[in-house]
């Protein structure tokens, strides 16, 4: 890897709570660590991107989008979650032991200027414009073939 | 990595739709790049390598058989599948869109001559006979060994 | 990666039955081709290290700590798990077959000095303690660092 700072790319697929979590511990140690991070963002994962949800003309497209969270706050466990009650548990503990909940874990991310792509097919696919992503300097549309290009020149590359 | 095409190896453990979806434009996007890559089918995503169900004498054997779905038209959402619903409207999206689904791409990873190595001991544990795969110029019969042969080799690993 | 034995580090982040044994299965064949291996156990991973369960004065994490499962013969499927009885099914099949279930590779891995590393941060949260935890001579506590170390130095790096 000779003397250039080592690359993380991550595919953030995701959009459970708990997975969530381990995959911004992992980006934030990383980028704190110097290192370069990529964060690819694809379908659940998607839901942490999305600051707003405005309905479209396509009446299925509106009842998916309905479906899937808005922003890392409505995020539930992958496992446990009991209709949700898992992860009120989960972040009542976080809170009581003044960790960091997954909404610190992703500002920290910003703060650290991780690089976010957002998935161009995932977009088409849920109907989701760039009106409804959050407002951040270090956030582009990009392709698969923009994930290669990260993942290619990185020293390690997860799918989570 | 010099001067060979750098190479990716898939490890699909998974069988739902959304991780297929993701898990094969990932390796579609790679062999259009030109690079060399090899998917391992394991456990669950082994249900995108079978054709058809042949009864085997043993009735558990049987009964797990008999509930994993065959082939890649029949695998469900890993969230919101809501028995089946959350699946069909997706693949209804997908098709008002003009978009590509796991069959396209399942089908597209075969036209571009991915190998498919499918996992030695899941098809023991399940009692799934070689008779039962599709018939591919490209799959092949292989044990952990082999993915390891596969990852050593590679500038990219991905477990989805 | 010249003359070095190439090291494969795995993030156990999953604590499903099924992963567990690809994950395990994984790691027992590198350390099999004398790879350095070291799985960092994190979140429902942790659960397989668990030896016991002692209960805490915080009712909320007692809740939570109750409702892990406490070692790898607690676990269960990431999918069909009925209630455990597709866990069940799943173990009896690898019982008739002479296979090797999960409890087998976890011991396996034990027997191959694989080095395991409980996250600290998992510890913290869950208010698991060290006591609480198996007696094996290559297991240490670490936080994201530590992954990272492992990782950078590693040739295959995944997250089940």
């Amino acid at each position: 890897m000779t003397e250039a700072k080592p690359k993380f790319t991550l595919i953030l697929f995701s959009g459970d709570f708990d997975k969530v979590m381990a995959a911004l511990t992992l980006a934030n140690a990383a980028a704190g660590r110097e290192m370069e991070v990529s964060i690819f963002f694809t379908f659940w994962g998607m839901t942490l991107l999305r600051e707003k949800n405005l309905p479209t003309e396509n009446t299925l497209e509106n009842m998916f989008k309905t479906m899937m969270p808005e922003g890392v706050e409505a995020i539930g466990l992958s496992k446990m979650n009991f209709l949700g009650l898992g992860s009120q548990m989960l972040k009542k503990l976080i809170q009581d032991k003044d960790g960091q909940t997954a909404s610190d874990l992703f500002n920290m991310a910003m703060e650290r200027k991780i690089r976010f792509i957002a998935c161009e097919a995932s977009l088409k696919l849920l109907g989701i414009t760039p009106a409804e992503l959050i407002k951040y300097e270090h956030l582009e549309i990009g392709g698969v073939d923009a994930f290669w290009e990260h993942a290619l020149d990185s020293k390690t590359t997860l799918f989570i």
